[in-house]
């Protein structure tokens, strides 16, 4: 781990401290002519300040400059405490926020204090914020709005888990204080399903020693494993967003600045104006999906198709010359329009999800990764797939069915055909090994020696061009371009944190839902795929944080209250993985597969209620087993009552005791309109006193006067007894 | 609807009164001397005295004493309102029920004036209560406490439905103010049960005259039926349980007598002392429950094959002697037995819930009416199933596999065996329209006829028994079982009340249940079969209350929030509708059935893939489109809070305006215990005069300087753009 080591310590402590600068706006004037600039960097200016934001300026690297924004501590904290009373006003907290309209209140996160930074720069006018949004409408030449990182914190962070085997719930906790909570889901996401993975891990290799690939012991084991990680994710889920206070918290998310909305209502319970958009045009317009899905399935999957079978043709078929070249065709064909067709159909992802017109950007972004999510899966196990079910099992029939004729007298030989059985174990060895090394590198360690390179070489450049810049420049603009020297190291961090990547958390749960999908649907094939799995993601999980905090902007903290629309892909992913891995072990247990489609298809319908009855019971078993979030909430909306209920009846106990205060309606009304059941009016009793005369009668008497007359009774009763109603007992007492 | 007019209002206006007893307590000394019952009473009326309730006593039918039982007013408002504070701490409530501990509440509802009445009578001692609860321990001869009825309100609601077709929102809200919500809820499902059938129904006549039985257009509509009706019932039910404000009451259930605890916990948050039995003990005994449901299916399986196959035997394969009296055989037999063998499922299934330890009464109703659901729905079911899927389709292979020799030359000819292919059709048929008038006969009129003359008799007998006292006892002890002539006729109500049935929720809604599971397993077969249920529907609602209000005791009005474990057992037969629909469309729709095994399959693995798609589908537009119940929550907290904090503000408006309350920490630890990231104290700073140096200078200088300051680095920048960065617009502004 000497990686993060070296670079986190070489950071010189006066790179450590942020100046007290919230938020860094960067400006792009490149396309306009200094004029224009002028014009518009003032208006960006003005609008800041007028949302009460102290601001500074410094240059980027190129035509760019970097607003450096502080939000002044009072209004900070003052609008700490109004996001606290909102939470608490639409239910996400529970615990009231004490103070006035004036309390200034203490940030107990910083992410927490980012969050009304961000909202100071980037929420409407009239929401009171700036109506910064980069990229968008006025401000499409701010390229990026971005807090700064914490350079010790993230170092503080790193040193710790390069030591430790498991991360606790205090650098969970960490992580949300750092980034936000979308942020922190992610990382709890990949360390509970990293610590699920141990237990296939320990029984795959047990089963590849014992039993090898296929075998039914390791198809139950790992079919059953992700089900209850699934189960226990969707409670672990809710106990995050309890401890971390986000429970329910997307109501709170303000309107995107695309919505429309058909009628202005005002809600009959609190008052307030709600824009409305029904729920049922948005259905509508979300059953478009359908059509988007079928239309991407059957783009990408003839291009898999289509490929797929060149390779095995090429490879496996023909003879002719020029194979040696041949063979990287298909693949070459592949990469070439995959980025392209993906690409048509991410904007009609967009274009879609623009139409269904969601209220807010969570929404939106959910909706939109939910598209991104259906291309990938089909990308991503489709090639597996094809292997699996089609080549594989009847790849014999299928590829004489091809009419060659066509090919004249190049030197093909059907006859010579050999269908590679391996081939499906072979791939999924590669998926798990191969595959996850070279993305780790692709993903962390190519960016980072690109990144490091980029620098030195614009470094250099810049050199360069202040050096001619002395020769053909007046002084006074030169003097302005160059740093003062206590804030050259400060301005540097800056300048490279503007230019870094976004971070995409969506983009990296995804990765993690298409490990957790291969290892559903085809890990049977290969009993170390889990073990394999868990290497990786012990390294995945540091090198994403070394990312994150390292190589990418810090993420303004959005809070969220769950990994998003991945849980429903994943708990689609076991459907899928019980049905796929019973069809493999099907076809490939005994060797060379032959195929009965009744045995086939009974197999496949058993394993899939086998699923549901076991869904059923992981279901239920987790929710009496696991019960402490659910309990724990109650308590705590408890304690906070009980503690209301103390100050309150201390505050009342002045009041007359022993007295009424409500008065008492013996008989109440079963319909609450008035007009129902007039004749009630008159048989209302207002109380003892007021009784009506036979009931009056009915009471009247010492109270306690009803033990000796039951037993007057009941001697009567056994001495009349000799009658005819019970014939039991009698004369025993007479 | 005579039949409930003349009931009703028959009752004299002096019945109509119940002379403010709030609570009978019906007991039965038939079976002790009259030494022992007078001990026992004393005791009964020490322990209702000792918690401050008003009794008095009157005889009831043979050797039985009728107490009755009323709340002080003040006592009884005091209950009500600790029963609200308890229900808001819990948060069952949002809204704080105002008043000190001595406030006295006035109830909304006659339900929950007697659910006070019912806890002060049934609560243990420590809670406050009598703690007589009948039948059970020292109070095995108190054979029935119960409420009295509300005549005036009965026959007021009873009057209303028999003119009205269909019941409003009021309607069910005057339900639940007599009777609770356990009572209202399944009011609730059975109206909103027959008001879908209207869909079906339409659908089944149109589908009948122009397609016939067993068509897919009928097939599709069905199932897609019953599943858009179990989702939309799941949304009707939360909001219900949101108007009546009962959701989540669950967990303010008192413990049950026998619950038997491992622990006494002190809960961390609240510091009350919870009672502890663990949940993964608790679904560890729920397993059995696998082998009582696979015992219970093996034993009335078989009960249920060998009947049917006796019977197919002998209609129509045997042609020996006494047929005529052989063919009742089956039924006797199956009829003898069914009873016999139940009752022993049902003890043992008692005893596995008594041993599953439930710490609510609730709890432990709910588990064992899910035992019984299980047996019921095997009854119910399996023969019609055992008709569609062994007799038709295989009964000519299976039927000449018994080996007949051993009946020697009884004349039986199995080449004349002919398969009835219509039999499932004609039981469906029967099932549907013959069977639903007989179980409302027998149901609701037998009952009715078999009460009144049961009453007719007694009160003759009693007649005679009184006659006859006068000759033969003492005029003193004569005198007191004489009812005084003013209360004589509400004597009569009361003990024909404490003679009555008591009324099951769980058995009507399992009645539900079948009828739905019937049209979602064989609707198919007649598509006639909703249009017969739903007729008959609109009579059994109005019967239900019929039976409810006149011919059982009034039930205790007990808080639920859904109509329980039949939820899930709806779900479970919308799924095996779908599929068994699916097999019966497949095997009937041709005339003779000619079975593939393989597309047979095939055709249940599209049916059960079509049930998950559509189900997902209806699930998640349904809650796009039917949004309210759950906004309306929302929105109910958010006006609550609002208003608070109004006030709260309000109340604290005379402190120090302008000055912030709370101090401000620049930087805040990420982590929340102290040992780590010690370097981070050294820098934290306090205001806005205590700025590091590096910081003070950074953002010193007038505020208004910013805007210049980036235009003359634009220029500067746009100057020097001749250089190496950006050789774009150079010059025109230079």
């Amino acid at each position: 781990m000497n990686l993060f080591h070296s670079t986190s310590f070489a950071l010189q402590h006066d790179e450590l401290d942020n100046r007290g600068v919230d938020w860094v706006i960067h400006y792009n004037f490149d396309d306009l002519d200094s004029a224009q600039a002028a014009d518009e960097f003032r208006s960006l200016i003005h609008d800041l300040e007028s949302a009460h934001l102290r601001t500074r300026v410094r240059h980027g690297y190129g035509s760019s400059l970097l607003v450096c924004v502080r939000v002044p501590r009072d209004h900070l904290g003052h609008m700490i405490h109004q996001s606290r009373i909102k939470d608490w006003l639409f239910g996400i907290a529970h615990e009231f926020p004490a103070g006035d309209e004036y309390t200034v209140a203490d940030p107990e996160t910083p992410a927490e204090a980012l969050r009304s930074v961000y909202h100071a720069v980037s929420w409407h006018h009239h929401l009171g914020g700036a109506g910064i949004i980069p990229k968008h409408g006025r401000w499409k030449n701010v390229v990026a709005a971005f807090p700064l990182h914490d350079p010790s914190a993230n170092a503080e962070l790193l040193r710790k888990w390069s030591h430790a085997l498991t991360l606790t719930a205090e650098d969970l906790d960490a992580i949300r204080a750092l980034y936000g909570e979308k942020v922190a889901f992610y990382f709890a996401f990949i360390h509970c399903y990293s610590c699920f993975l141990i237990v296939p891990a320990l029984g795959g290799i047990l089963c590849w020693w014992y039993l090898g690939s296929y075998s039914i012991t390791f198809a139950i084991l790992n079919c059953f494993w992700g089900l209850v990680f699934v189960e226990y994710w969707k409670i672990r889920e809710a106990d995050l967003s309890l401890r971390w206070n986000v429970k329910g918290v997307g109501v709170l998310k303000v309107n995107r600045v695309e919505y429309v909305w058909d009628k202005e209502v005002r809600d009959s319970v609190t008052g307030e104006m709600i824009k409305v958009f029904p729920g049922h045009k948005q259905f509508l317009r979300q059953l478009w999906l359908i059509p988007f899905a079928t239309l991407a399935s059957l783009v990408l999957g003839s291009l898999i198709v289509v490929a797929f079978a060149l390779e095995v043709f090429i490879s496996e078929v023909y003879r002719g010359p020029g194979k040696g070249y041949l063979e990287f065709l298909p693949t070459v064909l592949f990469s070439l329009s995959l980025p392209f067709l993906s690409g048509i159909l991410t904007r009609t992802a967009s274009r879609l999800t623009d139409y269904e017109n969601y209220r807010t950007q969570d929404q939106y972004e959910l909706a939109q990764t939910a598209k991104t999510f259906v291309m990938h899966f089909i990308t991503a196990f489709l090639p597996t797939m094809l292997t699996a079910f089609v080549y594989v099992p009847f790849g014999k029939r299928i590829v004489p069915l091809v009419d060659l004729s066509w090919m004249g007298d190049v030197v093909l030989d059907p006859a010579r055909l050999r269908i590679d059985a391996s081939r499906l174990q072979k791939e999924v060895i590669y998926l798990s090994a191969m595959a996850q090394v070279l993305s780790f590198g692709e993903e962390v360690v190519l960016p980072y020696v690109k990144r490091v390179l980029w620098q030195k070489w614009r470094d250099y450049n810049q050199q360069r061009t202040v050096t001619r810049r002395h020769r053909s420049l007046s002084v006074q603009s030169d003097q302005l371009l160059i740093d003062p020297p206590d804030e050259a190291d400060f301005l540097a961090r800056i300048r490279n944190e503007s230019e870094a990547d976004e971070y995409s958390v969506h983009d990296e749960t995804l990765e993690m839902c298409v490990q957790f999908g291969y290892l559903a649907l085809f890990g049977v094939a290969w009993p170390l795929v889990p073990l394999g799995f868990l290497i990786n993601n012990w390294l995945e999980l540091r090198g994403d944080f070394f990312k994150l905090s390292l190589e990418c902007r810090r993420p303004p903290p959005i809070r969220t209250d769950s990994i998003g629309p991945s849980l429903q892909g994943l708990e689609v992913l076991t459907w899928m993985g019980t049905l796929s891995t019973a069809a493999i072990v099907y076809l490939y247990r005994d060797g060379t597969p032959e195929v009965h489609l009744w045995s086939f298809l009974l197999t496949i319908l058993a394993a899939e209620w086998a699923y549901l009855a076991a869904r059923f019971a992981v279901r239920t078993g987790l929710h009496k087993i696991v019960t402490h979030p659910m309990r724990h909430e109650a308590a705590k909306r408890y304690a906070v009552r009980k503690t209301f209920l103390g100050s309150f009846v201390r505050r009342a106990n002045g009041s007359p005791k022993g007295k009424p205060r409500v008065r008492f309606q013996d008989h109440v009304s079963v319909y609450t309109s008035a007009t129902d059941l007039p004749t009630r009016e008159e048989s209302v009793l207002h109380d003892e006193q007021d009784d009506a005369p036979a009931e009056a009668r009915f009471w009247s008497g010492p109270s306690n006067e009803t033990a000796d007359a039951g037993v007057r009774m009941i001697k009567a009763l056994c001495t009349s007894s000799d009658g005819s109603i019970s014939q039991k007992k009698m004369g025993k007492d007479a």
